[in-house]
């Protein structure tokens, strides 16, 4: 069988036929499927239900805290003790906030615009910039585009971006962030390696730069091979740039998604800065959710144990993705993917210039797809051809349907070009 | 016996002797109590101990919400309806965020500084001012001090700020807003009346002038008199400013303290404008913690019924600190506060001049107190009298000794005079 490009017009013209047929009676299926957000399932959730009834007892935590009450702004100390063992930093350089890592991202970028960072000017009346590996995650670019911070897109490869061109923006003073999902990037699955990490914190940068090292899936493997996390606080320091990293995680795809734990792990300096500005906010994080954290995990190997039980949920669907694409796509040469590691996506790129029209003709046929450029800054994918595929939520008959009509769409699309 | 002011030279001189010998006393008694913060008891939070095993099975919502998941914007519907009634508004006019309604009251000041209200201009850049009834909340003026907002100090009478005043005083088109705890006032215990309300809602104001009206103690009546609380929405609507109440409740003195849910009641168009930012920092906010709440309150009637049993707790309290004072003080004519009706507060006036003395000889004999000023902004007590007593968090015997010792702190400072 010729790939696409290999076709002659007679070919080309019953190839389209056929996907037309074939997108007909998809629209007939009647779908009514989801696959924009990764969002875990109800079956992953379940995992966790023992939380729904914890801590249970008065809430006294093992130092004696009385998690009910007022007060403890560094969060619970026998939960931060877990996540500074999984994210491989000191207990002093990690503290436990309320449910959603993304709030501290969006404060930490006020804070550089109300306050500034480590002495230096505030942000706001200068043009600020920051440096957004592509594809990426649309909310880190909402916070830039709300916030009025210019966006500037950096190659996103397997093992991180482009170093040249990242070194050479951020000579720019006025580039004064850089977002990174280091592992299983969101939704490439890129893996920032050692290499690529200690460039970024060793290159020449404003003096308030910060990396937004948004470690979301650092536990969120779909293989065995479960890579460590690098040690990009220790790196940054023997770089001489020991406030250049914030690190943001949370449990909010380990265990409830909006009802989790966040954390943020960085310099002793850049921790004392946040917390003088987040006491003007509020009094404490609710460290009762804490405390049920930490009973429930019991310790850091706890954590690890879940997290292989929602591999076991999760790496079936993702094979599942990947067995249908290969099977209706790589004969005729369309679609370029790359099976993850881990984390919630697959990134699939389909013929340049039609990924929106891929999205618009899955939308007509019952299938929901984040919208085509969604994972570019201002949603402008500039040859229009990433699609993200968030293949948790459904269950494997489900997804089954979904990705089987999305291949047909994509396959309508590129015949049609 | 004379009053203070009644008294010779000898009597005074024989008054102050007896000031230093009882002083010398409470030294020697190594006290260390805590009168500083609002904080509720071991005791109280122990009403709510029910939640720390809720919401059990799979957290599913009434409505069919999996409050496991991401989502809802808005806060859980059934925890929504209670407060709703409680509050006296609609349903469609209250959302329920996380833990702390203080962040909700800073994140709205924010919003302000960067994006404006309602279409007007951001605050950043200008020169911006709140009115702050005094004496006020430490916290809320702190959030303007960070902030860079000027605050000017308004009288606080029994019934609400004085009027002529602040009417003045907002013609300033650089007012842009006004802190108030309507109900039993922090430290004062002032009960905003209906008259005072209505005159500000209805006053001339700039068109993002906004009433940041922070019902903390809405529901914490310390007697039988349940003031229900007023009707400031609909008074804004129907004086043509239905944009400028901005309501702010919160579970953490009904609750756990830390671990409750906050509340912020408002016009759509304010609500709408808020989760329009909000959106973009959260994917949303904690549900289980609103199942939870919900499930143990039931109905409005749960949480009423819950805050009588804070009033059985607390009532004892204030009933102590005002019988101590009054056997202590009134008989030489020392000293002037009101038994609040609700609340968790005493505004203690001391002769002028003292108020930070006697903090100071209290701290050395080991009664901790809030810094004397703190109930002003800048921490600047013009006159050097007030002192917020927060009796609930000491168990009576605690309270009796703290209370005993600040009396005689008291007398020692006015006796130096």
């Amino acid at each position: 069988m010729p790939t696409l490009s290999e076709m002659s017009d007679a070919e080309r013209a019953q190839f389209r036929t056929e996907a037309e047929t074939a997108y007909a009676e998809l629209q007939q299926a009647g779908l009514k499927l989801d696959l924009t957000r990764g969002k875990p399932a109800a079956s992953q959730l379940d995992l966790s239900n023992a939380l729904l009834e914890l801590p249970g007892g008065k809430g006294i935590a093992d130092d004696g805290t009385d998690t009910r009450n007022y007060g403890g702004q560094l969060g619970l100390l026998e939960l931060r003790a877990i996540f500074a063992e999984l994210l491989g930093v000191e207990v002093d350089q990690l503290i436990a906030q309320d449910n959603a890592s993304l709030a501290l991202m969006h404060d930490l970028v006020v804070q550089g615009i109300l306050y500034g960072f480590g002495g230096n000017p505030p942000w706001a009346g200068q043009k600020v910039k920051f440096l957004c590996p592509v594809p990426g995650y649309d909310r880190h670019f909402a916070i830039c585009e709300h916030l009025g911070i210019e966006m500037v897109p950096v190659e996103l490869g397997p093992h991180g971006p482009d170093l040249d061109q990242v070194r050479e923006l951020a000579a720019d003073p006025s580039v004064k962030g850089l977002w990174a999902v280091p592992m299983y990037a969101n939704p490439s699955g890129a893996i920032y390696d050692e290499a690529t990490t200690r460039a970024l914190v060793e290159m020449p940068a404003a003096p308030d730069f910060r990396i937004f090292w948004d470690n979301a899936y650092a536990f969120h493997h779909l293989t065995a091979d479960e890579h460590p996390p690098l040690d990009v606080l220790g790196m940054a320091a023997a770089a001489g740039n020991p406030d250049r990293v914030l690190i943001f995680a949370s449990t909010s795809k380990i265990t409830f998604a909006g009802a989790g734990v966040s954390f943020l792990a960085s310099s002793k300096a850049n921790l004392t800065e946040y917390l003088s500005h987040v006491a003007v906010r509020s009094i404490g994080p609710d460290k009762v959710n804490h405390l049920r954290h930490a009973q429930f995990f019991g310790d850091a190997e706890g954590v690890r144990t879940l997290m292989r039980q929602h591999r076991d949920q999760l790496a079936p669907k993702f094979a599942l993705v990947d067995e249908i694409l290969t099977r209706r796509l790589r004969p005729v040469g369309v679609g370029e993917w790359e099976a993850p590691e881990g984390g919630y996506f697959i990134n699939l790129a389909v013929p340049d210039g039609t990924a929106t029209r891929v999205v618009e003709l899955a939308k007509a046929a019952g299938v929901a797809l984040t919208p085509a450029g969604a994972a570019y800054p201002y949603r402008k994918d500039p040859r229009d051809r990433h699609i993200r595929i968030a293949p948790s939520f459904p269950q494997l008959p489900e997804l089954e349907q979904a990705i089987e009509g999305l291949a047909t769409c994509v396959l309508l699309a590129a015949s049609e070009r």
